[in-house]
């Protein structure tokens, strides 16, 4: 284990002596250190009446254990105190270290024995072994009462409020949306776990339209076959239209009553950041939105109307929108229990939500935790005017993920009354999308979120994986960079694939976010700074650091791809063809081996490179037909031990969420053996190679020179790895399968690499 | 998803009547059938104020929802009546199913329709898509109040007790042991958590050396190279002495008090059987028992002290034993809220522990649901006199179980004082393991339940899968058959590897043990019967079937193996003698692929055959040197769909334990395509080819006749299958690997393979 802290601030001796003392941490700053240790360290073993046997449990050195010790003559050091501290965190002294001095370096421990009382402060804030914080066990193993009330501790809300007799209701927001066009507004039901508080609380909410549940039989007959010819595009200029959105007034009078009128029953899988939240006082707030599960509506995939829904759930949470009791839209009901205060949390479709949510500059709405979110839909199911598949899903468009999520046909009465409007809508989508070219158009427009970046006033958390193929890096990049100057935002971006982060051992994610919102939310005025970029470092386990920005570096480095020609074909044997098609990940290994129709370039490193932003091929390119697709993948190349993409269990329900509530597994980044690590990726339609939206001829062995942005990444690479660069057509995993024979010719000489450097 | 429903017992429709109205379906038989049917399930609805809505989202056919059939003047019909009971059961129609009348029979629904108060009070009592029976569903979700009061319903408790204030504590009960031989009975640490109830309640306990921690660090340490010849041992009779059990009387007085004095903080991942019973009146129980974290003693590895401790909690649950509050044994605490009635649970060294304790017969102990537990340790690291590892552990022998389990070494304080007389304790293990010849001795002997069988008073419910090569069929086959005829005894023999059965979606395995504790434990006069053995059939998905019993059977199917005579070389060469040393799996892949040093005879299956017992190799064989070791691997052979051994999660955290009490994931075994399936597996010293007390003498080159039996299974075969013996010598997952230069030669013409037939 290794320690990086990002949750904590120093706070001064007399600050930190009273959140101590209303802990029941009565310490005595004119006492001996050794007493005020003693003190301590019994105060934490609140559980037992007789609290010498566990201290003659711990030991200070080989020989000696912690009441003996505290009974002799010896003095407080360093050592001891580390020794014991490690110990208190759930660390066996003698089987998981043997020297407190040396394990407090391989830890990084984040405490330097000093000054006692800050020792301690800090202390209580550090993780155990386990994952939760050390205060964070203490409070749920009952240090202090569940009294439904608010406790701080370094500016961090306790878990302190009971998760057994939680408020859990449902109501039925009133959009102002009206996507079936019956006349009405939308209605959106909103599931709320909210704590029992007589005061006015703040909210996380998780906008999904997965959480009603999904229509994966619908979904999987809507998946395309990816063998088709790539059409040769006509030259022209895509011309766009300002997205424009029709909203609707509220309809009808509803009588006022003072309770909802559904209580809410099981939910499927709740997000346990949000478990982590609702002990200490946000209430959970879970929106599946338009044609979903017991809401109204069309399934609007992703645009404003959607994100306007969502948006009005807000707006009832600060008293400008209704939302009635039921369908029936006869009695509505007040947030009066809600501060009007939001944080959205949730990743993938959930975090592209917070992102479209944030643009809309909603009042209300005071952070987003955006976790590998989309930024522009396009860049999901499109790529430099090709059709590309998101990673792992092969055939999947829009189309697919609407039936999907369109989960009000799982109820079979809504279903009756429905479907056909529901198909009218699919088949519009299908219209819209243009499989055919590619390209660029006023459907992906209004979807496009980044047009509205300038909108955000929330301050914003993106989370974001390096190896995450399926919602690429390009989303956060683009979303980072697009945001007002005058927004506070924040980047993890971790070496993960599409995944969360919330319970992992190496990182205070959640404890972060607990001193964001605490602040932002819960209007506690501490000195908590969350910095901008805090990157997982590649190259080792478990470490992580802060950076000034993502992308906009100033130097970058130059790779000559080499001196001569050299050509990459794009027929495969029919057999070769049908077997990478039935099961792609045979064709990412031949890839990685070097097998497949592909032109490889090793390129060693000569020097230390800590890649940050875009990497870009600089190409001169020819095709032998009139039309051609690229595909790139920059590798690091060797078996030697990497990040694995997928967090795997290091101890199963040590997290606690709050007191015995919902349990949850601690999990890390394996660092483990493989031949390669991705690096970066890119896909582009030789037609689109100057703009997205020009399309321009490839005219038959005529020499193109281009630049080709492959994803953003960060990256530390050392001087002795070594670089592969692969250029190839077909991606059996991502592009369409055209097998026709043609051959792209690159002009190495004339070609090169260039990475932005940190 | 089909249905098995083994927890489930018809009652008179009084009865039905009464317990349907305890929960609030208040049905008046003389109305309707249509009315009635409103009445159900506009109740299952309770949760909704306007219930018209959840009805209107239902449907009874493809244009009629359910609000609209109960105000038309349709009849009900046993296709709508499916139809609506599959929605109540979380199915959605129209996309889940189409025809009611389809799926009833392709889910082998077991309620039919007729007598609709029946068919309520069994729908409520069948599970829901999700794994909760619709009862438990609906008081999950607060169909009745957690008044902290017992409720049942078809036999079975109901999750009516708080899982939010119950107590957790923590109690040393004083041994008849004296393992360290301190002249003190050794103390064992109790962790306990008990709802608050003013009776007395029972008790599920988990008797588990891991559940304080475990050495990892150590234990690796002390495993074997596996790379050793094959030791040529004496000829001769090996004689045992009866096991004797020594032990010691109470020590000091000690004040009695109301309550213990340590509160029980976070435990280990709990046992979500155990999480199950909680919420439903059950006290649950952690022992680690002697030489574990905060308890005292040695660690006795599997022997009658270790059992004696665990049975001495069973002891003080019913006033038999001392148990202190801490470990300066001045004040003890009785068990005044225990009705001294408990059930073990728990896996492994868990199930393990849970048939040593059935063979003490003590008093109190009604019912042991053993998982997967061994029977004779012998049979754990050795087989037919040959040092054999655990499947999946080569290299691990009792010294490295020892060293896992040895938690007290966790705590730095108890290793100081503890560890000199744990190495001593190890080093006298180590010799007592006798790794040289592998052959039974007194240490073995002395961990034997089966010896002790007669003594079983407790009702038995084992859990075994087919394919669990770590605790092997051998153990549960043993035990099963061991027991005196008045006992009952039950078996849930699936086809699952070393692995829980209790959150699986095929089975009501954890509905079962709440019917058979409920009738044991808490004394309710049920008509509940589980059968004797319930059998996963292995070739289909989610079947299961009872039989009459495990082995004993009269018939039986005999294959020639052929009409020649065949060599099987033990030496490999040195690359693929390392290869296969590092890495195990790749030498069961090539064996199953027949490429290893091997024997390989294939045998057309012509008639259908279901196998139950031991298959036996009637075998006429000679070795080329001294001595020998003889593998055998029985296959199912050909490509197709099998069981898997481990499960795979259908759905995440949708199993509610109580009220939002440690959610589970609902699994199951996946049935995919395989090349072959493993039936029975055995491995044979050719020193102990007659008998595992009787070493013989090996002359080369000269001819033996013996009959070896393979490992006990349950197993279908159909007409067309292909069975496919392996006979080799080193198995580099499982024996010593001996690579000298013999050879064995087999007389197949004179060699049989014998199944046992069903």
């Amino acid at each position: 284990m290794r320690y990086n802290q990002f949750s904590y601030y120093p706070v001064s001796k007399e600050e930190a002596l009273i959140q101590l003392a209303e802990l029941g941490f009565k310490l005595d700053p004119s006492a001996s250190e050794k007493d005020q240790f003693e003190s301590f360290v019994r105060n934490c073993f609140f559980y037992y009446k007789n609290k010498d046997y566990p201290l003659s449990t711990l030991a200070v050195d080989k020989e000696t254990d912690l009441l003996a010790f505290f009974t002799s003559e010896r003095e407080l050091t360093a050592e001891i105190f580390y020794t014991v501290a490690f110990q208190l965190l759930g660390f066996s002294y003698l089987t998981d270290f043997e020297d407190g001095l040396a394990f407090h370096k391989e830890t990084a421990f984040p405490i330097v024995y000093g000054d006692l009382i800050d020792n301690f402060y800090q202390l209580l804030n550090t993780r155990t072994k386990k994952g939760n914080t050390l205060i964070d066990q203490l409070v749920s193993d009952g240090l202090i009462p569940e009294d439904n009330n608010y406790h701080y501790f370094n500016g961090k809300s306790l878990a302190t409020f009971s998760t057994n007799n939680v408020i859990r209701e449902v109501v039925y927001v009133e959009t102002r949306v009206d996507s079936d066009k019956d006349g009405l507004p939308d209605l959106v039901k909103v599931n709320i776990i909210r704590p029992s508080f007589s005061g006015r609380i703040p909210a996380v909410m998780t906008a999904s339209p997965y959480h009603q549940g999904t229509n994966d039989k619908a979904s999987d007959k809507a998946l395309y076959k990816m063998e088709e010819e790539l059409t040769v595009k006509e030259p022209h200029k895509i011309s766009l239209e300002e997205p424009t959105l029709d909203l609707v007034d509220p309809v009808g009078q509803a009588q006022l009553v003072t309770e909802a009128e559904e209580k809410l029953t099981h939910i499927n899988s709740s997000y346990t950041l949000n478990d982590y939240f609702l002990p200490r006082g946000f209430a959970n707030i879970y929106v599946s939105g338009l044609g979903t599960r017991d809401s109204q509506g069309q399934m609007t995939n992703g645009d404003y109307r959607q994100v306007e829904a969502y948006k009005n759930v807000i707006d009832w949470l600060n008293g400008r929108c209704r939302a009635f009791t039921d369908h029936s839209r006869k009695r509505q009901v007040k947030a009066d229990w809600s501060n009007g205060k939001v944080a959205t949390t949730g990743l993938s479709y959930l975090g592209t939500m917070s992102n479209g949510l944030a643009t809309t500059g909603v009042e209300g709405l005071e952070v987003i935790i955006a976790e590998a979110g989309i930024s522009s839909w396009y860049n999901y199911y499109r790529e430099n005017g090709l059709v590309t598949s998101p990673g792992g899903y092969p055939g999947e468009d829009f189309d697919s993920l609407d039936e999907l999520t369109y989960s009000r046909n799982l109820l079979a009465g809504d279903y009756i009354r429905g479907n056909n409007a529901h198909k009218a809508a699919l088949e519009e989508l299908k219209k819209n999308l243009d499989r055919k070219t590619g390209d660029y158009n006023q459907f992906w427009h209004d979807r496009n979120y980044l047009l509205n970046a300038k909108k955000v006033k929330a301050e914003v958390v993106f989370t974001h994986g390096s190896q995450d193929w399926n919602v690429k890096p390009l989303h956060v990049y683009q979303m980072f960079n697009a945001l007002p100057s005058g927004i506070k935002k924040h980047l993890f971006y971790h070496n993960g694939a599409h995944v969360y982060i919330n319970n992992w051992q190496s990182i205070d994610f959640r404890e972060s976010m607990n001193a964001l919102l605490t602040q932002r939310l819960l209007g506690q005025e501490t000195q908590y700074q969350l910095p901008t970029v805090i990157w997982q470092d590649n190259t080792v386990e478990q470490t992580w650091m802060t950076l000034a920005d993502f992308g906009n570096q100033e130097t970058s480095k130059t790779f000559k791809l080499g001196t001569n020609q050299a050509a990459i074909q794009n027929q495969y044997e029919e057999s070769d063809f049908e077997r990478f098609g039935k099961n792609y990940p045979t064709f990412n290994t031949e890839l990685y081996q070097g097998k497949v129709n592909q032109l490889t370039i090793d390129l060693p490193v000569t020097e230390d490179l800590h890649i940050n932003g875009r990497v870009k091929l600089n190409i001169r390119l020819k095709s032998s037909t009139n039309k051609g697709l690229l595909s790139a993948q920059l590798l690091e190349l060797g078996q030697k031990k990497y990040l694995q993409p997928y967090p795997g269990i290091l101890s199963v329900r040590t997290l606690d969420n709050g007191r015995y509530h919902m349990l949850d597994n601690l999990f890390e980044l394996p660092y483990s053996q493989s031949a390669q690590r991705v690096i970066t990726k890119g896909y582009l339609n030789l037609q689109n190679r100057h703009d997205l939206l020009k399309i321009e001829e490839v005219k038959p062995d005529e020499w193109m020179e281009f630049q080709f942005e492959l994803q953003p990444t960060i990256y530390k690479l050392r001087k002795g790895d070594t670089l592969r660069l692969v250029l190839y057509t077909t991606d059996f995993e991502i592009t369409i399968r055209d097998n026709t024979d043609y051959r792209l010719t690159v002009d190495l000489a004339q070609s090169s690499l260039e990475i932005p450097l940190q």
